[in-house]
């Protein structure tokens, strides 16, 4: 395994010093030595990006997307050497793992797809008006184009998918941009075997070089030297509100400021209303006690939070829930600071005022290091309401469940809610249309909503939105998932009595591209 | 002419001292008095606003359409009191009154057929997959819906069309968004006739209270109040860098960020190439001196350099715009304190090292009061490109000729611009296909490149994008004109399972709203 940076396809350690990578089940030390960049490195490859992205950009759109599925597959080619390296250095299970290439897999295949098919430019053309009193109209044509060399930062809760040639990745590199990852430090071993094959896929399809780099580092020094370089046009990130906002600051500071996508988390709300609680309280737990603790709780979308209204049928739900939550196995988390982070945030939150502890698993897990357990706690929605701590995000397999006295109550915890990615409603037929102005609440505070299933699973497709108002993700009007992604690096560019021969083939007459355009304000692929 | 303050729909002055509009080509006192606004008025207009959000998000397309067709008959029905007061509060003649009340009306209607038609939402529609192997796939439907409270800040330079029914009004109107404007101080009449007749076209269309505020203010406390309240959920402004910066400042601060759009101007290079040059020296001096002077060169797009390479045809162009130059009449000046800063900066401008002043206009206005004259200046690429002074805008009827001693020059002076609202370029037919490199480096800078034309005249429709890279506007993806306005004030929203008849009809089986959408990554109005 070769752990050394990788700037425009070619291997360098110019740091004489590497780290190793932990197994997170137990703590080993893994094969494979891995070199921070230097300063120098990240100049470096932010140059060789900037020089890239006029060539790469301008190739014709079935090499990009050549390029894209030759990723893809060399990706499948890694097989169990990638399967076994991310199970190891994320502790998620192998089956996790081998279900999330497939995502990863398939994104990149997405946006191949998208890209080649074409219309996603959105162009649109207002021909000219030569005779129009009392001025003729110019001829207009405007498409989106590609901003320029895109930072990806690795989240370690998706060692693929959100990771080196995840979704982020993926979407810039459709959009038309060079892509500089700085790879999480938690998974080094499976970023450097698919940044390997991202370079043998540039070789092979023939990609300028410097469309993409991988930079080490176990601190935080090169993501924010990458993050304020000027060259640097836009920087995606998953993690905490903390990181999220530490580098929007930096964007927004800088003297060109760029767009940076933060998506922050999120507490994924889950109202249980009364008449599907009465129906099917147990079918309500097992969905809700096997979503919070799938992956070991460690999902952007995981239910964090549930609230219905205190009568009997709630009872039987709570006890239900206790019972789930306490025979739930306890999971391997993804790093050590994580798993001490949950514990000790877990712990801190029943000495919030009425917070009580439901059910805390004491069942061990398959493995013995980085273990945290099932916890599920309670507390009243006035203490709820008053209370921002009991808002903020435990990240693991934690859930509060806040007990409402009437409906009023509930109304007042969904207005104390701050922007969640996803909120989930669970309610029996004809029961929803009782609550009209609860329901827009609720759609106010959120990028999804969901009827009657689980906010984990998020389906990649074009109808996806992952996320949310803020705090969820600092800009609401972009998704991280699904083809829409590619929005977040491009921006309008409008060419006006442009030579013909000399504008994008998207905007030529005749349409050589085949794609779909509005055309004097009418849609067609004429 | 009731010069108080509108808060939702109501005429409210809490402050007893007015303050006077001034006729800008005389300095004198114009009649009406109006009531700058207390921080209770600002606090009370996001109140109502906020409540107005969810019964006008909802209300019937076809109704928010009928609201904004109203208020462009209304306006037209001013008629010449408008004119007349329009053009007496910005010293603009009454014909470029006329027209921009003309481009105000056809805002509202155009924002109007965008509503009734419905496309704009981007309904985008994956159905479940109930068999998918290893997991089912949900429902996901999506589409954009707006963000809530919007404030506006009336531009000095448009005082019809970027001001309180304009460009930004209309689209966050459109979007479903209730408007809170901040008018401009330099023109509270035209400001007050034109918030009294969206009073009076929300009253007959039954709007609810609170979709429309208008307040006063003769400093800054006002607008920053309102940027700052937690109900304000998006911000749009057009004025100067410093103001701008100073308001997004504002607006990432905030407890919870929101978007903020800045249009900052832009000195809209021109470049002109040799052959177009030898050809019709004449043609080109007559367009641009025209460009640079009309509405005494208050234009965001005003072209405030241009860019040649020297030689004898070159010198032809320089005296033909020296010329047309010298023989514009000065044109009076929205405001006392932008025409003391032309004079001020104009004047500067000369002690910059190597720049010459080509022709300074001694011809009277038809005015007394504010007066600029057309200046133009010359200076060498290689002073141009080391001092960063001359890149800035000069707002008035001024341009800057950079003369460049060979094609490395000229790409050097491009290399060295910041990002612009437009670029020009000069070129006769053939002429262009052999500066690839450098129309690359053009489009890399700009919002919208326009070959042959003047930018100013900016279309409103589709295909328009005024916008460009920082510091031309804040956020490059973003229009403030044309219909793509829109989606300044919207964020999507996907629905996951949900209850069909609680779908808005945009999403709904069958299409009853008979819009396009994207449904399983096919275009149809099906």
């Amino acid at each position: 395994m070769d752990g050394r940076n990788i700037i425009a396809n070619r291997f360098v350690s110019s740091v004489a010093e590497g780290f190793s990578a932990i197994n997170a089940s137990t703590g080993e030390t893994l094969e494979g030595t891995f070199y921070p960049a230097s300063m120098e490195d990240a100049e470096a490859s932010l140059l060789l990006a900037g020089r890239a992205f006029t060539p790469y950009r301008q190739l014709d759109r079935t090499l990009r997307a050549k390029f894209l599925r030759t990723i893809a597959s060399e990706i499948a080619a890694l097989g169990d050497e990638l399967t076994a390296r991310a199970a190891a250095e994320s502790g998620l299970p192998e089956g996790r793992i081998k279900g999330e290439t497939g995502r990863t897999i398939g994104q990149l295949n997405m946006f191949a797809d998208l890209v080649e098919e074409g219309s996603w430019v959105q162009a649109v053309i207002d021909s000219a008006l030569p005779d129009r009193q009392p001025l003729p109209r110019p001829d207009l044509r405007k498409m989106f184009v590609p901003l320029g060399p895109v930072v990806v930062f690795g989240a370690s809760n998706f060692p693929l998918a959100f990771s080196v040639a995840g979704g982020d990745t993926a979407s810039a590199l459709a959009a038309g941009c060079p892509v500089i990852v700085k790879a999480h430090s938690a998974h080094p071993g499976t970023s450097a075997l698919v940044g390997a094959v991202i370079v043998k896929a540039a070789k092979a399809t023939g990609m300028p070089d410097g469309v993409f780099s991988l930079l080490y580092d176990t601190g935080f020094g090169i993501g924010e030297a990458l993050v304020k370089h000027p060259a640097t046009k836009a920087v995606s990130f998953t993690g905490s509100f903390k990181g999220g906002m530490a580098l929007t600051r930096l964007a927004q500071q800088r003297e060109q400021p760029i767009p940076l996508f933060a998506e922050m988390g999120s507490i994924n709300p889950v109202l249980f209303l009364p008449e599907a609680v009465k129906s099917r309280p147990q079918d309500l737990a097992s969905k809700y006690a096997a979503s919070v603790t799938l992956g070991t709780g460690q999902f952007c979308t995981n239910p964090g939070l549930m609230i219905a209204i205190q009568d009997e049928h709630t009872t039987v739900l709570l006890n239900e829930l206790a019972r789930l939550f306490g025979e739930a196995p306890s999971g391997t988390m993804l790093t050590a600071g994580i798993c001490s982070n949950y514990q000790s945030l877990s712990g801190a939150i029943l000495k919030e005022e009425g917070v009580k502890l439901v059910a805390r698993s004491e069942v061990a897990g398959t493995a013995a290091f980085n273990q945290a357990a099932p916890t599920l706690v309670s507390v009243s929605a006035r203490d709820f309401v008053r209370n921002e701590k009991l808002k903020e995000e435990i990240f693991g397999p934690y859930s509060l469940l806040v007990l409402a006295e009437s409906r009023e109550e509930v109304e007042q915890v969904v207005n104390s809610l701050d922007g969640q990615l996803t909120i989930t409603v669970m309610a029996e037929d004809g029961e929803l249309s009782q609550y009209a102005e609860l329901l827009e609440a609720l759609q106010q505070r959120t990028g999804r909503i969901i009827l009657n299933g689980v906010p984990t699973g998020v389906e990649v497709c074009a109808a996806m939105q992952h996320g949310g108002p803020f705090p969820a993700s600092n800009d609401s009007r972009f998704t991280s998932v699904g083809t829409d992604a590619i929005y977040r690096f491009v921006r309008p560019l409008c060419w006006q009595d442009w030579n013909h021969d000399l504008l994008p083939i998207e905007l030529q007459d005749g349409n050589p591209a085949g794609i779909w355009r509005r055309v004097n304000n009418k849609w067609t692929t004429d």
